[in-house]
């Protein structure tokens, strides 16, 4: 149906000005009296609200003016400039029809619900100003990074997620399976008989597409994933989800310098458009979720990212190792009290701390020249700690089946990756950036259950 | 490391001409002499290549001479214009670095091989013209699929791929669980104890985010899915893959036409885009895949779609049973034939076949005033037959639970969408494109398993 959306009145208003116009939305409040009454509505359009203004002179006068929250209604009125009130414009209504009501048991009244309340309802929670706010900016974060990435000549590659191998065991996870589970078809010797299973072997969901991604790069040069990956680890806390989308891109001739330069670039390509593109809704996040959101924000926009070494890094952790729960010293991983310690406190901005040793991090990181240290780079922000991880990947045949030896990782599990060492091996790099990560980083919101539209956690997998 | 793209040496020719550059890729071919050689290398930014003459006096001339296929370089040379030449330029180089070797034993020599023989190395073989073409313009598709939402103010939601429930009861679903399926805990009563598993229910991987996707149109209008679903059907096909991506959208206050308007201009949006971005692909396409490509693609662009109810198709399709396969008759479902002679012989256009009869569509679809039909539309196009499929849904809660109970869903499974029609119910409307298809569409390309990186299809699940 043809009707002007609010989202357009408010970027076109001039357009509509006393103008006969219809739109249609979702009642946020209703207040009647006898002889007329306001109603705001909204359409899910854009973050504003429109007020109407109805007369006892409609046929359904009483109908509207007992309007529950959240109704449908569809409303043909004129548009009116309220230079005087709140709002800058109203619609004077000549006529509302009610398209659907709303049951007086409707779960969201006006009144400001608990996040842990509106979880239990993720089918309607998005109609609440928060997540109206949480999932516009999803969108357009998502977007803003395929523009970032496609505008760079990228190429978005579709890594799988049903998955044969363990790319970097990971840790722990979900098993894909059509057998029976009551009656699991067995080999005579009593295993399992994963031949019998669809994919004729054992099969999991992805942790990470970026193995998949370097074969690509060595195709593209410079590709990128975003796709779902997975984690079936049993952790409840308010930063992991079992089910979360990565960015994943991946680039050949490129070290890690160029690494840390798209990094960079990427992160405030994506800020400067969310604060283009969404102004209302990071006000609110702002002014009602994470007060020093936006000083943040442009902090972040206005600094060259630090640099500094992990060895460097210890140094300056080991001189405040009083304050710490866990106390540092080289050779052992950063926890986020580290890391935000060295973000907000010493360089109070976003960092990248680069060059750890090669017993933390994974086996296809590239060796540096000391033997001790990869090539790695962790990019740490204000308020959060890590949001990126990523290294140069060692494209060096002999070195890479060493270092796989000394891990115990098997050739033949690895032989496609191993190729691309010997037909064309370039120096390459790449990170990740965990989606939700990004989505609370820019928006202030504490818990990753509220950033996913329908999250899994253990022991919740609801609708 | 800096060096110029062969996209942007075409791009900005000017800019280059006789001037000292670096660039870098792999060896497409190498012919040498004894004083001098060219060199192809293509570097993956765009379709076309880039010819290197180079010459003894280089102090690695032999090793370059002999540089197999396959192998990564790093050139720094002067672009010279070769305006007799078939390609516009070529580089006239002072330093060939060898940044990789490529062994003897590199499976892609300078041949045509087998789209079979490529299915075996899925790591190698985007680096052969067919694919690169292939795997840019998936890209391309996925980005302009983005742009037409994201430009309409639709929003992108990711509905979750683990999931509690069968959306549809569309067919073979892949179960999730972390359960060792050597040990699989039992309640007392012999069951599968599945309050055990990750998620404390049983769990499977997402057919559809379609019901997801209406919670959210409830809240922001117009919302659009994009990400993968999951099916276990034993199907060895060209056009069945166990893994593939979704585009959902959903739009409310939208009916039957404004769903198939929005549908028209998304195809009509996506090729334009890539006839625009990536006509070297589309003309390679053209020339060695499917020689009717071009003609087809800006024949739809060119055209407004037909519209035909299922009963007039039947009617037109009857007088033809003798030449099919599968006789019709009202009631039945249309198979791939009728669906092409319908598009192609009839309406020789893309066309909406609408109004099915009700026992042939999903539970949800929209019934008609007469009580037979539900308002659905699939779209169909020449050459592959339907492409899109989708309707208006229910927006009646009577008649809804009615629809259920006759096809014994039980309420309490979709107490969530049935909320829907509780609070603020509007007509909405939605379609399901099919990303794989639409790529074989655009793309001409045969097998679904040769526009998906890593295919996923029975007993195939390499990478």
């Amino acid at each position: 149906m043809k009707c002007i959306t609010v989202k357009e009145l408010y970027r076109n208003t001039e357009s509509y000005l006393d103008k006969e116009i219809t739109v249609a939305g979702w009642v946020r409040s209703n207040r009647g009296s006898k002889a007329f009454g306001f109603l705001v509505m909204g359409d899910g359009s854009c973050f504003q609200t429109l007020q109407i203004v109805y007369h006892d002179n409609m046929g359904n006068f009483k109908e509207v003016s007992k309007l529950n929250v959240g109704a449908a209604v569809i409303v043909k009125g004129t548009l009116i400039a309220t230079p005087e009130a709140k709002q800058p414009f109203e619609i004077q209504a000549a006529e509302v029809t009610v398209e659907g009501d709303s049951a007086p048991d409707y779960p969201l009244q006006k009144k400001r619900h608990s996040f842990e309340y509106l979880r239990t309802i993720p089918h309607l929670r998005a109609r609440t100003n928060t997540f109206q706010a949480v999932f516009r900016v999803r969108s357009l974060i998502a977007y803003a990074i395929h523009q970032f990435f496609q505008e760079k000549g990228f190429v978005y590659v579709h890594t799988p997620l049903i998955t044969g191998s363990d790319c970097e065991g990971a840790g722990e996870m979900f098993q894909v399976t059509t057998m029976d589970l009551n009656n699991i078809p067995k080999t005579e010797d009593g295993k399992i008989d994963y031949s019998q299973d669809f994919f004729g072997k054992e099969t999991n969901l992805t942790v990470s597409g970026q193995l998949n991604g370097e074969t690509y790069a060595m195709a593209f040069r410079d590709i990128y994933t975003f796709g779902p990956t997975f984690r079936a680890e049993n952790s409840n806390t308010t930063r992991h989800a079992a089910e979360f989308w990565m960015i994943e891109p991946e680039m050949a001739f490129a070290d890690l310098e160029d690494n840390m330069e798209v990094a960079e670039a990427m992160l405030k390509y994506v800020i400067s458009y969310v604060l283009e593109n969404a102004p209302e809704e990071m006000n609110f996040f702002n002014q009602f979720v994470d007060k020093g959101l936006l000083e943040r924000l442009h902090g972040v926009l206005n600094s060259e990212f630090g640099h500094v070494t992990y060895t460097e890094a210890i140094e300056i952790l080991e001189k405040n190792n009083d304050n710490f729960d866990y106390k540092v010293s080289w050779g052992c991983d950063l926890q986020t009290e580290h890391e935000r310690y060295l973000t907000e406190q010493v360089f109070k901005r976003p960092i990248f701390v680069t060059d750890y040793p090669k017993d933390i991090k994974a086996f296809y990181m590239k060796l540096n020249e000391d033997g001790k240290t990869v090539a790695a780079m962790d990019c740490l922000v204000p308020g959060i700690g890590e949001i990126i991880g990523g290294s140069q990947r060692e494209d060096d045949l002999g070195k890479l089946t060493g270092r796989m030896q000394e891990l115990g990782l098997k050739e033949e599990d690895y032989g496609f990756y191993l190729d691309l060492r010997k037909y064309g091996s370039v120096r390459h790099s790449g990170f990740g950036l965990g989606f939700e990560r990004c989505v609370m980083y820019l928006t202030g919101m504490g818990n990753i259950r509220d950033v996913i539209p329908f999250p899994r956690t253990v022991k919740n997998c609801e609708l």
